[in-house]
């Protein structure tokens, strides 16, 4: 049994993560294959099963190597269903019966997730959690994801869309239209496109000289980067950006340290390797309006597994389901 | 087995409320007795232990009818180690080990958790949860308490400060003074003394003729229920006073849900009575804050156990435990 392998599958838009792990969470191989999502993607999981077949083949194994099969997908899950309620970017009808068809095709156990779940539970497992048992994941992308883990589970909510941490209303009035529907969303001021629209908001409100006017003067667009780089430069309007960034932000975190008091809150993503020129005041306005034991108890830290978040989470999912 | 009785205990700072329920949660006895406080809070649980053994007496019943003692006590607990942190009004020790007391005095095994936390437990069992494995609970009394179930279990959080949503920052700027340390808590303004607080602001800020105004100049005192009363009358600056707790209340409890995606939220203490003048307003907030998904799967509603959900949750975490 202690020799037998997890699958991990991370399911993505554009390309689709495949791993196989032993039971202490550690990657033996991993390997990608592009989404195919022609044919309102029928051939996905018939991909998967194919390409563990052969990864199987390529290292002179067989199926009852594998313990079962977890994957992370990209959109609100039926846990106890096992249905993807529905997906942007696949082709999949609402309501796809996943684990079944997971089953079906590779002949092994499947347990399925959210993506962005997956990857809390990876970070849980053995990232940035180092094992705490509540926690909550925030990826700061070109969106805003989370996930929530408390008592070690995570929380799904009654229609999957628990852990929308992106959605959470930071600007209650006059905030920037989000993509979900709703206006002031935290994913329209704190992701990787957020962070431009603060900055571009201010640039239309005032004359000051920045070095971000000068740039975005010359290539007629600013990132995220640009961004940061600029505020450790001493840019002042930069510098502004990112401390009302780092409000929004904070406020939000502690909110949810209110609410759940996790041992970690764990920041992933492109933003949050803007190192301490964010983070510093992220923790500053945390820690101001975090009520006072969960200012104290409760930690800030950043993601340590990459993309590999994904797949180690959905391997877990597999291991958790059979103790 | 199924013939034995649940105890539970609602431990508050002047009263204890104690009950012998069946394994179904049906209320067959309940009394209280006065917390007695003096000598460092030592007679608390000796006291609780002889009332039993009293009333067992009453029934001519021996303890092994019992199937075990579950307790609500106001302070954030360690659930492991079964002790809790800190109280406020019962003359305790820090880290005071109130399972093993309990255990010690009483003979019968014992769990013990935050009584806002057992609250929420009674309503999820027998109260508006109606069975709803994920629930938060909010009570709206002299403080704004609450507590959060994910998965069926209570969210006690690293260091027992789960579930503070009283403590959740709905002014990030200029907000009142709390209790707790910090300022602009929705606890500051949604509680029976916030509402007071806001509508206080108000009469300060204008000279408007109001219903509220004679009142104050009459008695030099308003109530939450005047408040509420005066906006059922039509009362322009009562209506706005309740319209901006509305948006607090409701903005708060819409980023909950956007967390949790929970079944219910259900809304518990004196000013949840308030009826249709509060609540319609802050379902319209939760709905204009609320993640699409959220807002239509995710209901409010309002408690149905009063002071009886303490003793019912309690017994809860009793018969939960044996399972």
């Amino acid at each position: 049994m202690s020799e037998k392998w997890l699958v991990g599958v991370d399911l993505g838009g554009t390309t689709t993560k495949i791993a196989f792990l032993n039971l202490y969470g550690e990657l033996l191989h991993k390997w990608e294959i592009p989404t195919d999502n022609t044919n309102q993607g029928k051939n996905i999981i018939v991909n998967i099963a194919k390409s563990i077949d052969k990864k199987l083949e390529e290292l002179d194994l067989t199926k009852d190597k594998l313990l079962g099969i977890g994957m992370g997908a990209p959109g609100p899950i039926d846990k106890a269903k096992g249905i993807i309620y529905e997906t942007v970017n696949l082709g999949w009808e609402k309501n796809t019966p996943l684990k079944d068809l997971l089953e079906m095709e590779t002949g092994l156990e499947a347990v399925i997730d959210n993506d962005a779940n997956c990857a809390a539970l990876g970070e849980m497992w053995k990232g940035a959690g180092d094992g705490a048992k509540d926690l909550v994941c925030v990826t700061l992308g070109t969106g805003v994801g989370g996930g929530i883990i408390t008592n070690g589970n995570i929380v799904n909510g009654v229609k999957g869309a628990a852990g929308e941490i992106g959605h959470i209303t930071v600007v209650p009035e006059n905030g920037f239209q989000c993509n979900c529907g709703k206006k002031g969303c935290l994913e329209t001021v704190a992701s990787a496109t957020g962070v431009v629209r603060l900055a571009t908001e201010r640039l239309n409100q005032t004359q000051e000289e920045t070095i971000l006017r000068e740039q975005f003067n010359k290539d007629l667009t600013i990132s995220a980067k640009d961004i940061f780089d600029a505020a450790r430069n001493g840019d002042s309007l930069a510098k502004e950006t990112v401390n009302q960034l780092a409000f929004y932000l904070g406020l939000s975190l502690a909110n949810l340290g209110n609410a759940l008091n996790p041992e970690k809150i764990v920041l992933g993503g492109g933003v949050s390797k803007a190192g301490t020129i964010l983070l510093d005041p992220v923790l500053d306005y945390f820690k101001k309006f975090a009520f006072p034991t969960v200012a104290v108890s409760t930690n800030i830290s950043i993601a340590t597994l990459g993309n590999d978040a994904g797949v180690i989470g959905a391997a877990w999912l597999v291991k958790n389901h059979l103790k």
